[in-house]
Formats: structure tokens, sequence, C-alpha cells
């Protein structure tokens, strides 16, 4: 039915980012509800950022809009223009194309969650501000390479059996 | 900036339904928060209901996902299942083309805030649950008539000046 029973809808860990890089999202926990209710157009995430958590590492979409809204609790937004707060009911947009990395830090010492949206596109160019990275994403999958295609070097992604 | 100023940004009455038809939305007052924010390939909007407000007629979406979460107060979903209880926090789902119609009635005696996301797409059609309507939207934009596409009729829509 449409509406969601979110007790059955679990916040699972993990992250897809290579190597030692996935450390980053270690405090973020997702639950998918725009797909357990059977949504394609866009994904609709519910995330909790435990303390010092962060939602991802800082970034931005060449394709797809990207919508936030603060559901608890409170955290920062970082971006090219510094460090802003948010509080419940906040609301935050990031278009298409625009070349502000951004994330969400959890600055605080309790949990606090917020409602992501972001369109599901075909292909997808993804930038990172802070380190010589960049995703792309289509019919084969996620791709992470340096901003020029090369292959990221041991020394960014670093290797379990170090 | 990416961080809204939702005090800049008004909510606003009104319809886009044709004659007497508008006055089912007359307690529902909308903050267009993703145009706001420079967003194009959904919309995002801050509804507020008034006690007997009610988000739209009773439709669905051939073409568009459509999603709700609660922001504060309580209202009813009510489709072609029945009605269903939304508090703070419960969310919605409307895949494109699951024909069950649904509209928010706010049946408390205090208003009542939602979020609701839509796709936008080049085309759309729309069915209405409870009467003979349907509505097409295309370059042309949006074109109301009876759901074998002639036109509505006198006694659908009314007349301000019977």
């Amino acid at each position: 039915m449409p509406k969601l029973d979110l007790s059955q809808i679990p916040f699972k860990g993990g992250s897809s980012y290579p190597g030692k890089l996935a450390e980053a999202t270690a405090g973020r926990f997702v639950q998918r509800v725009g797909d357990a209710g059977g949504l394609t157009q866009y994904g609709v995430n519910i995330v909790r950022l435990e303390p010092q958590g962060m939602s991802s590492l800082r970034h931005y979409h060449m394709e797809q809009d990207e919508f936030a809204i603060i559901l608890s609790g409170s955290c920062t937004l970082i971006d090219d223009d510094g460090e802003h707060d948010l509080q419940p009911g906040d609301c935050a947009t990031w278009p298409a194309g625009e070349a502000n990395g951004h994330h969400l830090v959890n600055k605080t010492d309790a949990p606090m969650t917020f409602l992501v949206v972001g369109t599901r596109t075909p292909t997808e160019t993804g930038y990172y501000s802070d380190i010589d990275m960049m995703v792309k994403d289509d019919e084969n999958g996620f791709a992470f390479t340096r901003k020029d295609g090369s292959p990221l070097t041991a020394d960014q992604i670093g290797d379990d059996n170090d």
C-alpha cells in the first residue's frame, strides 16, 4: 500500500567508495524508502548520521538534482562557501551541474536524520571536491577514477592487506 | 546558496482546477521549495493543509512518481483501500501508473504540513477517481477533460455567473 511501514525498512550501513575511502561514511545509515515503495524515477532515502558521521565525501552531481530536508537533530552543511547550520525543517537544494561540492556532517553528540532525494538518470558523473576522484555511473555500474580518468592510486584507496 | 531561506518562499493558495472544482483545495497552501532552489527534474513542495483542507482531488499519475512525508500535524490518506492515518514522519509512495487514486485530507482541527515530491516529465496524464475528469500536460500546458477526451460539462465545473 502507499503508506510505508517504516519499521520494516532497515537502516543499512556500508559504502560504495573504494578501499579505505569507505571509512568516511562509517557513521551513516540509510533507509531506502523510495525503493521500498516502488519508486524508480528518483531515489528517496532517510539517512541517520551518528555523531561525527558524514553523508558522503564532499561532491557534486553533473546530471542529477539533489534535495535534502532535516528531519531530526541538527548537522552542518559544508560546501565551497563554508559551513552552514541545519536544523529540523531546513531544506537545501543542489541543482544538477552546479559545481559546489557539499556534504552534511554531524558535529553534535546525538544522532540526526535527514531525508534526501536524487534523480535517477541513465548516466551520471560526480566530482569529489577535496580529493582527486570522480565517479561515472552508466549501464556498467559505478566506476571511481581520478579526475583525468586514470585509476585511483594505492595511496588514495589503501589496501586492507597493507 | 544551497540552504534555502524558507522565510522568503511564500505559501500560496490557488488551484489549476477549472471552475468550481478549484474550491476543493481552498484550504491548501503550497511553498515551492524545489523551484526556489533551482531544481527542475522534480518538484518539491511543502504543503500546509488548514482544517478540512485537502491536497487535491483524488487522483493518480500515469508517468510521474509521487512521494510524501508528513512534517507536522496529522492527516488522513484516502485511497482505493480506504482511510489511513498519517502522523509526522510517516511516508507514502505512489509509483507512476499505479491506478490507486489518493489524496490527503486534514480532518483535525489544527493545520498540518507535508512535503511532496513529483517527477517533472515532458508529458503527463492524470485521472481523477471520484469524478469523470482527466488531465493531460504537454508542451501546450494543462488540459482538463472528461476521461473520453470530451469537454467538461457546465454541470461539472459550474460558472461563477450562474
